[in-house]
């Protein structure tokens, strides 16, 4: 099979390279530490470097990177495109290297920007790539709806008539993680049998009765810094064992996300999930919680039928 | 002025000690990074070189420590006081140190434990001792009402007929010092202009339109972990200037402490604040934007009135 298009997911802290065959299929994958951060001042080295390594790939093949590669941080700085715009249209918006040599077609993937009432404003860079992916998967129809993209943050969106809606974005893997690194919490986090909301040792953490009580807890809409301090508390007067206060903690920060959607217009619609599958299920122990129902989507599948999408636009003649 | 006991506010990080006189005076003060933390291993050693260092003090005075010193990363781990026990019985709980040579009164101030409905608890370790400095500084009758102790773990405490029957602590100090540091809005919150919750550089802070702005956000009770992401997306998009950004955050953190305390049943009384002058603005300020009363009560001055009441309870016969 001839490869014919790059799709790059490329993250903070994160790479994940995908080489497309004329007939969509993958021809190969790579998944790498040369994020965004790592890649500062050699990025056109790192992206070079990559499509060398693979004797399938032409160097003039076409490019097309999604995520953080495109913010201030990354390779070159991209406008976000407004919410209107036609998640359909997202092909027509790719932004060229500056930086890149004759003959190459390098393209960033901009982020999407939406504005709400009194001038409040969310922002996203990587996640339209993988809800391009669900549009092209499941049809414009059939992908409205409600998802959830979580990670570091995490991602609350609407589609409707293939375009994004509504976006609420959480800090909640990036809070857990800097509770659990730094702090008065970290001790009792770390210790052992402790979960991690960020993507490591999630093992029977969904299904924890510490995790669901945090749950529980954030059902209650409390003020998030004073229930933190609840979980030390617990912790300090021996209410909670200390193996405990991680799986509690993640309770409480995915759990105030639920809260979130559960005060918002109640639909008779499944929350759709796009994530990897130890994050799937803490979202699904949520999702049970609160009677909703929730359809978990491959991650790798979505973000392959945005790349395949990409391609068949890039192939046309 | 004889020199007759030693009151100590040993922290997790600071350690302020007072030498009282006995008419009741200030006789010398000093402040030191000797917190728990610098002493762990050494709080004895710390403690003689303290005293040493003080020629009006005799190594036999009395000894009074409050705070972290009290906890398990302290000196010696002190049970807390359950919430019905009255504040006036504070001085007849405190705790000899186990570690303290022949001859030496040296006792630690218990912290304070309450609980709620469904397994709630919070805690304290100081304050209880801030607490009933105001007791004696205001009087039994009077000291009824709210009271709010700002810092790294901020305390909203109701004293009821010399009781202490509500406590909340938000980490509102600790996730500020967090979020500025670490994470993804550390660069914005570092930025020129920059005020700093947990005490430094607060000038203007309290006025700044961006902290009041974050206030008026967290009235509106959005999940934190959002309101936060918020304030970067707003400097993304260029809708906040980067040195707006640590402003912005503590009219956040803090501001929900006051949404918080808004949504319980109303009250006609003044929110009383222990605390020090630039915390106090901000805290003020909230007050104004939430049309409550606020009195400022001096931080210092209620710390020596409790040692000063624990000073007479040692001298009685």
């Amino acid at each position: 099979m001839t490869a014919a298009f790059i799709g790059i997911d490329w993250g903070t802290t994160h790479r994940r390279a995908t080489l497309v065959g004329s007939d969509g299929a993958i021809v190969a994958e790579r998944a790498d530490g040369d994020g965004a951060l790592a890649c500062a001042g050699r990025f056109r080295a790192s992206l070079e470097a990559l499509v060398a390594g693979w004797p399938e790939a032409s160097p003039a093949l076409p490019v097309v990177m999604a995520g953080m590669v495109g913010a201030t941080i990354g390779w070159q700085a991209v406008p976000y495109l407004e919410g209107g715009t036609p998640l359909s249209e997202l092909p027509r918006h790719l932004v060229p290297v500056a930086d890149s040599p004759p003959g190459r077609r390098w393209r960033i993937v901009p982020g999407w920007c939406l504005r709400g009432e009194g001038g409040a404003v969310d922002v996203m860079r990587g996640e339209e790539t993988q809800l391009f992916g669900a549009l092209h998967l499941l049809g414009r129809d059939a992908s409205d709806g409600c998802y959830v993209l979580p990670g570091t943050h995490s991602k609350w969106v609407r589609l409707q008539a293939g375009r994004i809606t509504e976006l609420r974005t959480y800090m909640t893997g990036e809070l857990f993680a800097l509770l659990r690194q730094h702090g008065t919490l970290a001790s009792a986090m770390q210790a052992p049998g402790a979960g991690d909301a960020a993507g490591q040792r999630h093992d029977g953490v969904a299904d924890a009765p510490d995790f669901l009580r945090g749950v529980a807890e954030a059902a209650r809409g409390p003020v998030l810094t004073h229930a933190l301090f609840g979980a030390r508390a617990q912790v300090v007067t021996g209410a909670m064992a200390p193996g405990a206060a991680a799986a509690y903690v993640s309770g409480l920060l995915i759990g105030a996300e639920w809260a979130d959607a559960q005060r918002r217009p109640s639909r008779d619609e499944p929350v759709r999930v796009i994530g990897e599958p130890a994050l799937a299920a803490l979202h699904a122990a949520c999702a049970r919680a609160h009677g909703r129902r929730l359809e978990v989507l491959d991650a790798r599948r979505i973000q392959l039928a945005a790349w395949r999408a990409m391609a068949a636009e890039d192939l046309q003649p």
